[in-house]
């Protein structure tokens, strides 16, 4: 249920104008402050400590903002004092305060843009991850963590039918910012690239949204008019997440906890699908469209039943509901983009931003793109244009950082 | 206030799944669909029609999709076609339904491409506009409308500083399309353009956001972290609406009730922008950062008094407080924009799509951007990318369409 901000800053009023302007970082200097609002309290706020990030397993937001940024630092140390300040601005940020504590002078540059004062957390979460790139190679230990790199952290291969921008892909780091407001997720975004000045630079980024104000039975629509997310793991079950997404004793005990996440920016020919007809449509997915029953059931959580469906239907390729392919699942988390028009075409450049979490990537995402790259019929209608790959640390303790045992190289730390 | 989506699925339960169904435009071919959503009510819902055209003195929404269009059709007909298919999508869609009445058949392509689907219309406005060279030139003619050209639909002349991207300019048509919901606002500009297939081409598009979850008094934060729009004319005044916004007896019949749009991409450069000081931050605008409080004030709506302001501030730039200067006053709607990174210069592409409504653009935005290119001291800070005008014809009577009086040359119809 979505919180009234009326009730938010009835609430919250008694805190007064004063300690959200001191919370806030700026120098008060003798200014009015009774028409400022005040912080708003904790509902709207997701811890950002635990045992796990949070961002993976967290009911979906409707905004997101991902950057993918190089490590332009030369030093461990560099990259430590990065994380320990990024760890220290997430825990703000996600509890709706600047990304700094410091008060800032007059004479000084403000600690936070501002964006978002007065806005509460919003649900914003900030998810971390390490690309494969960041640990160097034998011959370019780099930071001296190349022997940390766990195997499943595998450069992606090239699949067929990808149109990858270059300008879109990889990263040695990244940062997902998700948010139920867009202004609070491009804010952290903006504020960590700020804050990391001189140790990295943004790489790329993306835009998405997602529609989510609705009970939960009301699966979400990608921008083919299709219900996304139907056969999508449950993130609350922690059976499924144990065995499908949070790495475990197999890799480096400093991912223990943690996950491995991909994405995928999949332009959508958005003209060519609406010209052909629903039956086309239908039997590209094998899917009513309507309803997203599947082919030869009623309602869209009815089971899937292979021989009812052509063979290189999306849902069938994606998942064949063999016994082998169940090992295969994996947590999607995706938004759709709309980036205005794609010049080289003239026709609009929209589509899902795919996002998704497993426990190995080389089991899971990269065997189902292999098979969808060359078998999916959805390929006559979707392109990937962007692509990342990163190792997703597990959550932090009270007084830890993001990616301290990697980044401290001790693997028992743990 | 919000209204609760639960609450709307159980007022609108009692219309059944099978009229949703039937009211989006799909053949049902039997199936169940006791999981599908019915269609919204209409509370989230703003009215198409009217004396004035939605989306002007509309309250604002959350989420804008604008795209201006070039006309391909070359006879007046095909544009009355146009304008009369979009009049009929546009009703249609405002009420949230799909954007076609005719059921489509399982051999045709859907009628609409689907994903709002369940959506409520999300206070969906479309507003419809006409710019200087959809009316050619007296050399070319094109449709023999160049003499309903009104004079204040001039060409935007150029301004110091400009840096358009001409990718980014002009149109003979923009569509503006605001709503809470970014999918809702995408797919309407989406499905026009489809509809409009063979008569018209996106030129370009631009998304934007704007956190508006909040009472009222809560002005929003642009991206430099102060607050926009303190100063604006109320749009629910209707003096002011008269006097500054709606075109009256000055100009063509067709355009009385109407006004004139000028939408300008500006880019802020954030990371300069984030790395000066919180005096010249302030002294820039002319307002405190925190209060949004002018200089000699204590609050944001305190009166401003040039006296205490630095000459080249923005806010008196904007608005010197003179007498001459009271006609020159804007109703501004504006969005913020975040385009992920500026390849050219490693920065993120991000600011303020403006959007601004008046009666006579030529002694309001132009007198005011030609004050603002040459002694704004914010000039520093920002510069436009984009770039457009475009008259906005009043609204629709029962069975009118846009523009009617325009593009049936009649003057006397209005």
């Amino acid at each position: 249920m979505r919180i009234s901000r009326r009730n938010f800053l009835g609430l919250s009023a008694a805190t007064g104008g004063g300690a959200a302007l001191g919370a806030l970082g700026w120098s008060m200097r003798g200014e009015a402050t009774s028409d400022d609002r005040t912080q708003p309290a904790s509902a709207r706020r997701i811890p950002f400590g635990g045992f796990h990030q949070s961002g993976v397993t967290t009911p979906q937001q409707e905004s997101l903002v991902f950057a993918a940024f190089d490590v332009r630092a030369e030093r461990l140390d560099d990259v430590r004092t990065l994380f320990l300040e990024w760890t220290d601005a997430a825990r703000r940020m996600t509890g709706g305060e600047p990304i700094r504590a410091r008060q800032g002078g007059f004479s000084d540059a403000p600690p936070d843009s501002g964006e978002t004062q007065g806005l509460d957390p919003s649900r914003l979460t900030l998810t971390f991850g390490f690309g494969p790139d960041f640990f160097g190679t034998r011959s370019d230990a780099r930071f001296g963590l190349a022997r940390l790199r766990p195997p499943s952290l595998v450069s992606l291969p090239p699949f067929a039918g990808d149109q990858l921008d270059q300008a879109r892909v990889g990263g040695d780091l990244c940062v997902q910012a998700c948010a139920d407001d867009p202004q609070v997720a491009f804010h952290a975004i903006r504020n960590l690239a700020a804050l990391g000045r001189g140790a990295v630079v943004v790489r790329w980024m993306q835009q998405g949204f997602r529609h989510i104000r609705a009970p939960v039975p009301l699966t979400g629509r990608n921008l083919l008019g299709f219900k996304d997310g139907i056969n999508n793991l449950d993130p609350s079950d922690d059976e499924q997440m144990a065995a499908n997404v949070w790495a475990g004793e197999e890799g480096p005990a400093w991912l223990r906890g943690g996950t491995y996440m991909v994405v995928r920016r999949i332009r959508m020919r958005v003209e060519h699908w609406d010209s052909v007809s629903l039956s086309e449509q239908e039997r590209t997915f094998g899917r009513k469209k309507v309803t997203g029953a599947p082919f030869g059931a009623n309602r869209e959580h009815d089971p899937v039943d292979p021989r009812s469906l052509p063979p290189d239907c999306h849902i069938i390729q994606a998942n064949p509901r063999t016994a082998g392919s169940e090992s295969e699942r994996i947590l999607r988390r995706s938004y759709s983009f709309a980036d205005g028009l794609d010049a080289r075409f003239g026709e609009l450049d929209a589509g899902l931003f795919f996002v998704c979490f497993q426990r190995d990537p080389r089991r899971q995402f990269v065997a189902i793109q292999t098979r969808l790259s060359r078998g999916d019929h959805l390929r006559e209608y979707v392109f990937h244009t962007g692509s990342g790959i990163f190792a997703i640390p597990p959550g932090t303790r009270e007084r830890g950082y993001v990616g301290q045992p990697l980044l401290e190289g001790d693997v028992t730390m743990q």
